[in-house]
Parts: structure tokens; C-alpha cells; sequence
């Protein structure tokens, strides 16, 4: 086999798909979030970054930032170590202690990665947990079909967001057998949020573990900001909650929490936990402040939700054929690979706007979309600008406006 | 079934075997390194670490520390995104190109962990490579053994750096089998090295790609310090040369190097890759600031050999049974797994020294050890301490001394 000649061959088939993705390489500007520099072409020029995972823009807040400093200044650059090995640092216990009661449970465990988080956890469990089923929403992300996947146990998928279809699939299995219902609170694509309480009364019936994974949900719902477990009153309803520190909290790493056997359990036989060296002291003491300052905040909350609101009001009364998602994520469809990716282009270079296009395999074919996330930085002259471009690049692409079935109901 | 009960049921099975792990609460000390204070039972007391994977304590030298800052003040906390959607930060950009340069290849990707770079490629490769068969060395670090067993192809395990049965393995398939041979430079429990000349020799006869994990040589060995192949003159031989960020880089991360169409492919196709956030920028900038550091700084590489060599030494002549390592690591074997642990506790306890019990399943039963790491900020008078104070732990517990057969050959 001639190895150089299949890759360049994958390649080129991704290519012809319009599916090959060229990263935009941008600056973050400390401070002055949204904006960020975006090297194009031997060029610096000056965007509006709309598609960022920052939700809340932590990663340029001055505490946050303080925090990071003051650990480098502390405790220097790596851990060190993995976890056993001499890369425990202080704030790794101090972040997991505070990990614990943010989300309401006895014990917190720190990955090094939401990815590896769910990957680890979920192959795990569903590997030495003898003769477990594990249930899957269709929808689920990446990490944990990976995980589920990798623990080789046996595996349903549930339909999403359909607590009916996994209440068929679980009376399957006689009530010993070890299950675990596996879903997340806010889909990031769609912006849909799951009928967690549902989902645990179809779980409990069966005597069933739940594991959520509240990734784009974390600092932005709830009292606290723990995520939509913690708005539904359902925290102690579910097992394992899981979470990153790299969306709103604004940093990097991941976390679950749950019993502190069951924390104890995954610490001490998950592979991707015990074997990779961990964050080092700047990072942990970061998401410690950032959670810290959300915790104590909830306005920033009640900003964010009407940022996104205005955001998906003033794009439907223009007939851009928003999603209506009822989380703060604004996912504009256009249904057409090559299309998002040309009105991704148009944005950026005529309009300065950063919106990443988003493809197969991260949504179906046919539901290619612009995904915006609107922040509570993104003032209004900013959204007023964001509505007028879209409009401009709508009518000269002649894109479908709110043809989308769920887009009309939106513009209502 | 009862899950608390079955965790709380295996955690004690651990227990009693002697293999549960309690973590040391160590705070580094920026600038103090291998002092760093250990938190126990409410005392703070300083200690020195001498099992360290910062192993040339870069994460406390001043030009990386220096470049997280200013990185932070430059673009804040956290990247913002994964690699495609917003997380691209030029950080990440300038890092990629260093590391192709680095390792005399064409190109390079990061990872959020050495972990992920061996897991997210070997599988992907393996599972998306049609008939794809995977030759492992049967001591590969378990992130390569999950890696490849997710890709679901056909594996082979040699023997431990056994170019012979490597071969006699490879000759069993056709020469248009795809395969890929994946294997380690430093296998960091025992020390030894792998003869990669020989191996790619075997693999080259057969048509095989080379998958080479130099995550304990990088920074180490080489005139510029990228590895072992580095050393050995083979780079050209090796399709992907992988590493990590995190030992001797003192930062945090992971990273293929190869051809250019190789990484694109597995930048285009990884999942662990594609569906996480992107490293923080600082995290970028500081491992970018320790390689051209450290690519500068041979001498550097000179003092560790040293230090590792006299450690070895001094502590043979003591009759401690030191394995005769060929590189910078120093396993000391104690052969069970509360002996083991006693003698740690005893080093920490009265000694001050931290030296981690390693235990199975990082080792095989039987072989447990103290696993030291001197690096170039261990100076004589700490040297002289450990001696001592091994040679006296050695006593009070009565320990064998260079019974190890390999030990009486070191010692000689
Ligand atoms: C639902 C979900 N879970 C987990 C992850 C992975 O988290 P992280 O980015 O921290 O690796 C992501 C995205 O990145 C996600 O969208
Ligand atoms: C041989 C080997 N490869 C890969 C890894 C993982 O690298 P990282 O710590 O960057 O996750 C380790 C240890 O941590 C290792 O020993």
C-alpha cells in the first residue's frame, strides 16, 4: 500500500465534498472580547468573533485571569506529573472540592479534557461494570459515543430527548441488570434542552444510573450556574453530572461529579484519568476563580439569556431562518455545505464576522448551518450589526429565507 | 443491582491488595524546584521531589513561565473553542510549525495530551485504514494499547524490543498489507530504549508505517533534543514521531509530527482531535518558549545524563538494586507492593524525600519499585541525602539488597 498516496487521496475526496476544513487563525485580544485578530492571507485584520464556546467571555475576565497569573507566579508553568506521580498540586484539590459542592455532590474528579472526561468515564464503567447496557441518546456527542463505544458493554440508543423510547428500551432488561441512561442537558447544535426529570423517573423506575453531561450548560444555568440539572431541581436525581471547564467557564480541562465512591471508583480504574500527566497549577486555579465569580454572579446569566433572545428576535424579523431553540445558542440553517461555507466567507471578509460554518459529520447532511453564540459582550451596536450583514449576505447569495419549518414557527 | 455497593465493594478489594493510590497534595515552588511543600493531615512541610516527569524542571525555568505570562496578558485565559470552531488561537500555529521543524518533518498537530495524541491517532489510523494491521511492543504505555484496541484492526504484539520477532510477525502477511508498527524510544518504567534502527529496518522490509512514542526522549535526547530518533540519526525512517508537552517541556499537551498530507489526514479525521476544545494560548506560548530553549541548550542534556549517571552509581555502590537503565530514569526495585509503599511513606515521613511507590498495573506484579528521576536541579548535596537516606530505609526494612539479577550487573 502506498500510505502517502491514500491519505492525499482521503484528502482531496473531503475537498471535493466541500468538507475539508481550513481553521481560521485568529488573536484573542485580552480585554476586549468579542473582537479578536484574524491572520488571513499574510493579513491582520480586526473580526467580531460570534461563534465562540466562551459563552460568557470568562476567558478574558480580569479574575480569571489574576488567578492564572498568580498560580504561575506560585507554582510555575506543568503539574509535573500525572495524578499519582507527583502531579497533584494543590489547586487540583482545591478545584475538585469546589467542583464537588458546585454541583451539589460529595466528590469531584478532574480530567484533563471535557473529552476525556466522557470518554474516560463512560468506557469505564460500561468495561468493568459487569454485564452493564448502557442507553444512548441518538444525539449524543462525539466524546461519549467514543466512550460508550470503547467500554465494548451492550449498548441501545435511545431516540433524543424521548423518555417514552427509553422507557420501551430499558423494560427490555430484567431490573438487576446494571444500566446506564447516558444524555446531555443543552445540545449544542440545535440549542434543545432535555427532559432531564423525565428521563430520571423512566431511569429510577428501572433502577437505572443516569450520566448528564452539562458541557454547554455549565455557568450559564442554575441558581449557581452548575448547569440545567441544577435549574430543574434534579441534581441528586442524577448519578454522574459532567462538565468542561472550556465553554463559559473559559478555561480548559473537565470534570465529573457524583458519590464519592463512585468518583473514587472511576479515579481509581479509568485509564485516560490515570494515565496522562495533569493541568498544570495555572489552569486549575483559573477555572477555581472562574467558577467562583459565576457562582456569585447570576446576572451575568440573565444577560446572556436576553443577549440570545434579542439575537434570535432581531434575525427572524429579517427572515433569517433561525432555529427556535430555547437555550442560548442561535443556529441559523442554510442546508447546503458549499452555500454555509460562502456566506461563512462573505461574513468574514466583507462584514468582519466571524461565524464558523458547521458540517457533516458535526450535523447531518442538509442541516449545514452558521451556529451564532451570542455573549453578554456583544453589545447592541455589535447586534445590529450581526442582523444587517446576515440580511445583506442572505439576499446576495439568494439564500432560503425562514423557509425552514422550524424557522417559521421562530419568526412568529 | 446495588452500585454504591459494588464501588464501595471493589475500592476495598483495592484496599486490601495494597494497590490503592492516595495521591501526594504537593504545592510546586516557582523558582524552588525539586522543592516543592506537601500538604498531609493538615501540615504543610517542604520536601524534595525526586520522581518528578518535569524532567529538566523547564516548567520552572523563567523564559517559559515568562511567556505564559505575556501570553495571557496578550489573549487571556482559555482558547475558546475546539481547534475548527474558534479555538484556532496563532499560538496554536506557531507551536504546530515549531514542532514540524522540530522534528525534521513537514508538519505537526497538537493534542490536549500525549494521552490523546496516541489514543485519537493509533485508532483513528487503525480503524479507518482498510486492513489495517497494528504490530504493538508488548510494554507499549496503555495509551497506545487503547488507542489501537478502539481502532478495532488486526493486532500483533511483539516482544519487547524484539526486531526478530517483529519480523517473523510481519512476514506472515503480504507486502500490500497496510501495517503500522507502533512502539516507544524511553520506556520510562524500566528505562531502556528501543533499538529503532533495527526496528525500522524490519518495518521498512515489509512496507510498514512507523508509530513512534517519544514522549519520556523529548527535550532529552538529540542534539536539538526532540528524541531518541533525533540521537539515532533516524527520524527520516519514522512516518510519525509522537510526544508530549507535559515531561520534559514542563507545559502540558501532545503532538504528532509527519508528513504533511499524514497530519491532515488525522487532523481531518481524529475524533479526539476534532471534537475538543483547543490548549489555552499560554499553554502554546510556554511550550513554545521551552523548545527553543531547550533546542538551544544541549548542555542541558549533558548535566541530566550526568546527574542520572552518578545517582545510578552512587546508589549501586551502596548496594541498592538499581536497574542499569541506559537513560535518565532510575528504578530502584523493592518487588512488593507494601514494601513499596512502606519505604515511600518512610523517605516522606523522615527523610523529606517524595519518591512514589509504582505499582501494578503501571508495573507487573513482582516488580514494584521506587522509580527516581534525577534531574539537573538535583545537586550534590540532595544527591548525598538520598543515598543516605535510601541506604537507611534500605536497613530499617530490611529490603534485598542488588539481589535483582540486572541490579548485581549495574552494581558491578
Ligand atoms: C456535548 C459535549 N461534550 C463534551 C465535549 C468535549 O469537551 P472539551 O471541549 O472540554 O473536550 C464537547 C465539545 O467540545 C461537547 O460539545
Ligand atoms: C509512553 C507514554 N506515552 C504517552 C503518555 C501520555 O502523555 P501525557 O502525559 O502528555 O498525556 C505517557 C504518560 O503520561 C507515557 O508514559
Amino acid at each position: 500500500m502506498d500510505y502517502e498516496h491514500y491519505f492525499t487521496k482521503r484528502i482531496s475526496d473531503l475537498k471535493s465534498e466541500g468538507r475539508y476544513r481550513v481553521f481560521a487563525d485568529l488573536e484573542r485580544q485580552k480585554g476586549r472580547f468579542p473582537i479578536a485578530l484574524n491572520y488571513r492571507d499574510g493579513e491582520v485584520r480586526e473580526v467580531v468573533v460570534w461563534c465562540s464556546n466562551d459563552y460568557l467571555g470568562m476567558g478574558q475576565h480580569p479574575e480569571v485571569i489574576a488567578a492564572a497569573h498568580e498560580a504561575l507566579e506560585r507554582c510555575g508553568a506543568g503539574a509535573g506529573g500525572t495524578r499519582n506521580i507527583s502531579g497533584t498540586n494543590h489547586y487540583h484539590v482545591l478545584l475538585e472540592e469546589e467542583l464537588a459542592a458546585f454541583n451539589a455532590k460529595e466528590s469531584a474528579l478532574l480530567f484533563t479534557s471535557g473529552y476525556v472526561a466522557n470518554q474516560t468515564t463512560l468506557s469505564t464503567l460500561g468495561a468493568t461494570i459487569p454485564g452493564c447496557v448502557v442507553f444512548s441518546d441518538e444525539l449524543n456527542h462525539n466524546s461519549m459515543i467514543e466512550g460508550i463505544r470503547h467500554g465494548r458493554s451492550a449498548k441501545q440508543v435511545f431516540r433524543h430527548n424521548d423518555p417514552e423510547h427509553l422507557e420501551q428500551l430499558l423494560s427490555a432488561y430484567p431490573k438487576e441488570t446494571p444500566k446506564l441512561v447516558a444524555f446531555e442537558s443543552v445540545y449544542s447544535m440545535d440549542g434543545d434542552i432535555a427532559p432531564i426529570a423525565e428521563i430520571c423517573d423512566v431511569a429510577e423506575a428501572h433502577n437505572a444510573m443516569t450520566y448528564l453531561d452539562e458541557v454547554h450548560a455549565v455557568g450559564m444555568y442554575g441558581e449557581q450556574g452548575s448547569g440545567v440539572a441544577e435549574r430543574d431541581g434534579v441534581r441528586d436525581r442524577i448519578t454522574i453530572i459532567q462538565g468542561t471547564l472550556a465553554k463559559a467557564l473559559g478555561v480548559v480541562g473537565g470534570y465529573i461529579a457524583a458519590s464519592a465512591s463512585c468518583v473514587d471508583y472511576v479515579r481509581s480504574f479509568g485509564p485516560g484519568f490515570i494515565f496522562s500527566s495533569s493541568m498544570p497549577p495555572a489552569t486549575a486555579a483559573a477555572a477555581l476563580a472562574s467558577i467562583r465569580f459565576l457562582r456569585a454572579h447570576p446576572e451575568i446569566r440573565d444577560r446572556h439569556q436576553e443577549r440570545a433572545a434579542t439575537a434570535k428576535r432581531l434575525l427572524a424579523e429579517r427572515g433569517i431562518p433561525v432555529l427556535p431553540s430555547v437555550s442560548h445558542i442561535v443556529p441559523v440553517m442554510v442546508g447546503n455545505a458549499a452555500l454555509c461555507k460562502q456566506a461563512s466567507d462573505l461574513l468574514l471578509d466583507e462584514y468582519g464576522i466571524y461565524v464558523q460554518p458547521i458540517n457533516y459529520p458535526t450535523v447531518p447532511v442538509g442541516t449545514e448551518r452558521l451556529r451564532i453564540t451570542p455573549t453578554p459582550l456583544h453589545d447592541d451596536a455589535m447586534m445590529a450589526h450581526l442582523v444587517e450583514s446576515f440580511s445583506a449576505v442572505w439576499d446576495r447569495l439568494d439564500l432560503h429565507k425562514a423557509h425552514h419549518p422550524k424557522a417559521v414557527k421562530a419568526a412568529e
